[in-house]
Order: structure tokens, then C-alpha cells, then sequence
């Protein structure tokens, strides 16, 4: 992947300094996701492990959306024809989206706004960090097409953020959680009335630190889930002495002692 | 188990058009539980796995409280003349009554309101989803009886209903969590001035939902707990495509393609 | 380990009625840790499993300060001259702590104000209940010198008690949680204008309460992290069980039958 000149075909694309910009843009149908979009995102992710050039990520809607999810004839339609594993194929690859967006080394900053419902919701749940316009309405909303919440990891992570109670009632009825709610409940950041400007904001704040490090803080908060309290207190001791091994460590001291401002260089 | 004929003589039941009420109701002690009480609702609860006419479960107490607890003449007073076998039958039938509450497919809803101390907090706490009158003083206070926090599986849920820190807090107190807390954290869902009238509808409206899936979403939310975020995506792909594989999601899709209200059947 | 005669070196140490209180106190510099504090602390923490006088512990601060964190000079500044295997012997060491702290069996109040940075928000975050003045600014600055936020066990413990969302923004940000943020999102139980004398307070009721069932509440809040629901509820089927068989369940029990206030002991 070359990101300043990757083009993909079903989402859009910029990067200006260390800064990639997905944006779902089809505004015209409130940006649905589709077998090809959900493909080319997943592959996308998954090439950011090794686009080292590129050092934090905002996911964005056009038009005054975030994502209306999974298009209901595009997608919802053709699934009701498939037999088994042409469906278990289906849930495998969204589910390799969040494994990959997980997985890349780059935090990944939500924009939300409007219409965020359904695989849109999901995209949202496994950014790292989520900035809501006041407009932005949520809704896990499986249940509303007749599905269970537990779509592309919903039911491990929703809980997480905003607690098993919340995610109970949002997973069970498919309601809308207002941006209210969810700044409320540890979902959204904050809310902005410019989520892309803020969310571009801190991305850019987030490239211009330790990136080495960001990308151990990312791999830890992953994978310390399942883990005793013990075992995740070794892994880290490990993962911050390599840390420690960085010269943006060294930076940082010299910097203190001179009294300037820290520069990192992500190595 | 016949829904629409089973008389338990421990606790209160109604059966009406796919949801069921379990009340408890020793309105004049607050609803304490007994021996009796605890072993019929576990097997109530266990049957319900086979009760497929029942889609949603509403608990509730009579008379203004939903319960205080083990009773300390009927329960606390002959646990202290038990030897250790005796004491690990008690705990393992508690808890039981906890993992009954978990594994029936039902959406469990509270209505909570007054009293709602000791084992009566832990049934709230065993809920998917809690609504609870202002009045409702939640309390989890087996440390003023001289035990642990650690009752029916409180150290392990009610942190990821409320977060670990506010979890120690009520489990190393016993102090009461008030209904405002109880909304502002988390456990309660929202608070109603009838939460018995605003369960049943939430009930309802879950019964009328797709309850096969609905189903999936509460095997989800209890398994998904323990393992890798990997591990809990492959179970959700597969999870989800068998609901993709039921006639509710078809349903779905066809009254959305002739824009109408998808009526589920819950197969 | 004598509490009453313990004279640490590089820390504040005073025993009263059952509660220690532990106080970082070189205020002049805000109360920074060093690799003779770590160590010592940590020692004093592992001792406290065996100091069965000491019934709950206070951490604090001197000066209006909870703490800074490590020394930029006394810890960072050497660090940065070691090979690999004496970084992970220091964040090892450091990781020590932690697991000390939760493995002692008195809960631990943590009385913040002031600058509670780094490794002091992490000794907050190990605490189990925190108590903060309106000024407390608490900031998991890792990343300001380079780091990574998975210090001491912060990415697996801090997610349980502030959500996955509001720990990846401190943990990738380094940015300050101000007090009200901090209550308002389950870090500190409350605050208070004089945090030291509220967790003073509060200690006093755990030591007056039975100490031996808190350790069992504290073992258990740290073990069922990792394991499935099922595990945990037969954890504490048995957990509950052997603290059904102490004499202050019986007092407990016998107290209410004489309507007299327990008197706990702690066996």
C-alpha cells in the first residue's frame, strides 16, 4: 500500500501527513456498506499494518452521515438467497473489518454525525476514540431485520465501552442511543459540532507522538481482555520495557532536561 | 412446563401472550427469599429453556418493594447451625438460581421499586434489563451480614454493569445504591414512575420481536465474557448466520422490500 | 512486618486502630516515586498480607499533592541508559506493585488531590475505592515521554473501571481527567473538600466491619476477571461458603436476632 497514492473504489481516501481519512461516501443513501465496500475496508485495515507511513486514521461519512450499515438490497436481499456457507462467508468478512481495524498499530479516530445504525454503529464501536455532532443518532439495530446483536463483535465490545446493562438494552431492542446518551455513557468522547475538524485535530496530535508506542498501547488494549490480572501486568511490564528500548523514549528525557518540547519520531 | 398452567407456590405467575410475570410476593416481609423460594424459581427459570411459548420474562416484587433478600429467620439463622456441605449446597443453589437466570433464552426485565437489598439485588443484577421507581434503594449488603461481596456472582457482573471502582465501593460497603445512582451508572436502564406497567411493555415489545434471536444476543452477552476479542468475532460470525439462515430475517426483508412492519415468529 | 513499629524509609507510614495510613511525602517535589519508593512500597504492600492487625490502608499524599509520578530525573533520566533486561527488571518491579496492592487482602482507599500523574494515577487506579478533591488531576501522561499507556497493568484495569472508549482516549492522549470527569465516569467514588479525612472515614468502617469476608470480596473482584460466568459463580458458591462458616457471619446473625449492631472481629 503506497497511502498517498492508494485509490480505492468504494470509499474515499486522503492522507496529508501521517493522517489517513476513510470516508464512507455514498451521501446519496446515507453511505450503506456493501459487499465490495466491506471487502475493500477489510483490506484496506488489514494493508495499514504495514503502511508505516501512516500513523493515525479518521473514519468519516459524506453528507451528514456517518452510515446507514448494511444496505438492505444490496446486501440484506442477497443474503436471504444463500445457503450456509455463503452466509457464515458473509459474517466471517465483517467480522475480519473489526479484526482488522483492531489490528492495525494506527489508533483510529470516529467522526460522527447523523444516521450511525447497524455495521455503521459497528465501524463507530471498534474505533478507538468516537467525536459525535449532537445530531448523531446510534442504533445497533440487527434486531430490527430480524437478527441477533451479536454482529461483528458487538456483544464483546458495546459492553465494554458503555457497560453490559446499556449494551443489553441497546443489543435486545435495536433503539437509538442520542449523542446525548452515549457522551453520557462513555460511547462518544464528547460531541462537536464539527466532529471531522476535531476528529482530524486529534489524529493529528496523535501522528505527532510516540507512534511506536501508540501502536503497543492499541496491540495491549486488544489483547488483555481475556487475560488474568496477573498475566496482563507481565505483558505489560514486557511491552513498556520494548517501549522503553525506543529513541522516542530518549527524546522525551533529553527534551525534559533542555526544557523544549518533546519531537517524536515514532522509532 | 405448561406456561399458561403452572402455579408455583413460592412466588407469583402470569402467563399472557408470551410474557411471563414472576413476582415476588410476601408483600408484608418485602418479598424475602427462602429455601423454597430460591430452589422453585431456579427450576422455573431452567424450565423456561423448554417453555417456548414464553418470549420475554418480567420479575417484580408486591406491594411497593421488590425484595429484601434472604430472610434472616428462614435462611441466615439456620445457615449459621450448617456444617460446610451444608453451607456449599446453599451458595451452589443461589448461585444456580443466577446461571438459571443466564441461560434461559428470555429476556429477563426487572421492575424494580422500594427495597431491593441482598439476593433481591442480585436478581435485579442477574436481569438483561433493569427499570426502576425513584424510591428504589438497591443494596448489596452481605458484608453487614458478615459475608463477602462475592454472592451469586456479583464480583464478576456487577463490575460490568456499574465499572469496578463503583462495584467495590457498594460490595465492600453494603451501602445503598439510589435509584439516581443506579440510572447515572448504569444498572437501572431508566427510571419510571410504574416500572411494572413499563417492563411489561418493553416485555411485550420483545416478545413481539425476533425471539429466536433474541435469544442468540443473551447466549452472546454470557459467553463472549471470558474469551479473545477473535475468539468472540468467529463466535458472532457464526452465531449471526444461523440467524441469517431463520425465516424471521426473511420475514425482515420482505415487509421492508414492500415497506411494511416485519412481523417475527420468532422461527 | 510489626505495623506499629514499621518505619519505612522512603514513604510516610502511620497505624491507627486497624487502618495504615501510606503517604507519599516529599512534597517539595510533588510527591515523586523513585526506584527506592517502588521497591519499598511494594515490599510494604506484600508484607501487609501477613499484617493481619492491619484491617484497611489509606494511600495519600503530602502537600496538597497525590503524586507525580516518577522522577524525570531519579528514574526516567537512568532508564534511558539501560540495556533490556534492566528495563524489564524496573517495569517489572514497577508492575510489582500493582499486583501487590491488589493481592493484599485490606482494601485500599486511595485520598487524591492535586497532580495524580503517571505512576501515581496508577497507584490510584490499583486502589480500591478513590476519593478525590475537586482539584485532582489525574493523567496517565505515558505517552508524553514516550511511552506506551500499558504501564502497570493500565490497559487491562483501567477499561474495567471507565469504560474501553474513555480509557483509550487517556491512555492514547496523556490528557488530564479532571476531577468532575473522573467521578462522573466511576473513577473516583466521590469527592470530597477533604479527601483525607473521608477515606480515613471510610477505612475505619471497612476495619469495623468483617475484615476477613473484605478479603474475600478483594480476592475475588481480582480473580474472576478471566474466567467464564460459570466459573465465577462457582467461585463464590465456594468463596461465600467459608465465609458462611466464620464466627462473624454468627454474630451478625445473632446480633439482628438480639436487634443489637454487629460487632465484627474479623474471624
Amino acid at each position: 500500500m503506497n497511502p498517498a497514492g492508494f485509490r480505492p473504489a468504494h470509499f474515499g481516501w486522503r492522507f496529508e501527513a501521517g493522517v489517513a481519512t476513510v470516508t464512507l461516501n455514498r451521501p446519496e443513501r446515507k453511505n450503506p456498506l456493501t459487499f465490495d465496500s466491506y471487502a475493500e475496508l477489510r483490506d484496506a485495515f488489514r494493508a495499514l499494518v504495514y503502511a508505516k507511513e501512516v500513523k493515525a486514521v479518521v473514519v468519516a461519512g459524506a453528507g451528514g452521515n456517518f452510515s446507514s450499515g448494511g444496505d438492505v438490497h444490496e446486501i440484506i436481499g442477497p443474503l436471504t438467497e444463500r445457503e450456509m456457507p455463503g452466509l457464515l462467508e458473509f459474517t466471517r468478512m465483517t467480522g475480519d473489518l473489526v479484526k482488522a481495524m483492531r489490528a492495525c498499530p494506527q489508533p483510529i479516530v470516529a467522526a460522527l454525525q447523523g444516521v450511525c445504525v447497524g455495521a455503521g454503529a459497528i465501524l463507530a464501536m471498534a474505533s478507538d476514540i468516537r467525536i459525535a455532532a449532537p445530531d448523531t443518532k446510534t442504533a445497533f439495530l440487527f434486531t430490527r431485520v430480524g437478527l441477533a446483536g451479536c454482529d461483528m463483535g458487538a456483544c464483546a465490545i458495546l459492553p465494554r465501552i458503555i457497560g453490559q446493562g446499556r449494551a443489553s438494552e441497546l443489543l435486545f431492542t435495536g433503539r437509538v442511543m442520542t449523542a446525548e446518551e452515549g457522551e453520557r455513557w462513555g460511547f462518544h468522547n464528547r460531541l462537536a459540532d464539527d466532529p471531522l475538524a476535531e476528529a482530524r485535530a486529534l489524529a493529528r496530535t496523535l501522528a505527532d507522538g510516540p507512534t511506536f508506542a501508540h501502536g503497543i498501547t492499541k496491540a495491549q488494549l486488544g489483547t488483555e481482555w481475556a487475560v488474568s490480572l496477573e498475566t496482563a501486568i507481565e505483558m505489560e511490564a514486557q511491552a513498556q520495557a520494548i517501549c522503553m528500548a525506543t529513541n522516542d523514549f530518549r527524546r522525551a528525557f533529553e527534551a525534559f532536561a533542555a526544557k523544549r518540547t518533546p519531537e517524536f519520531e515514532g522509532d
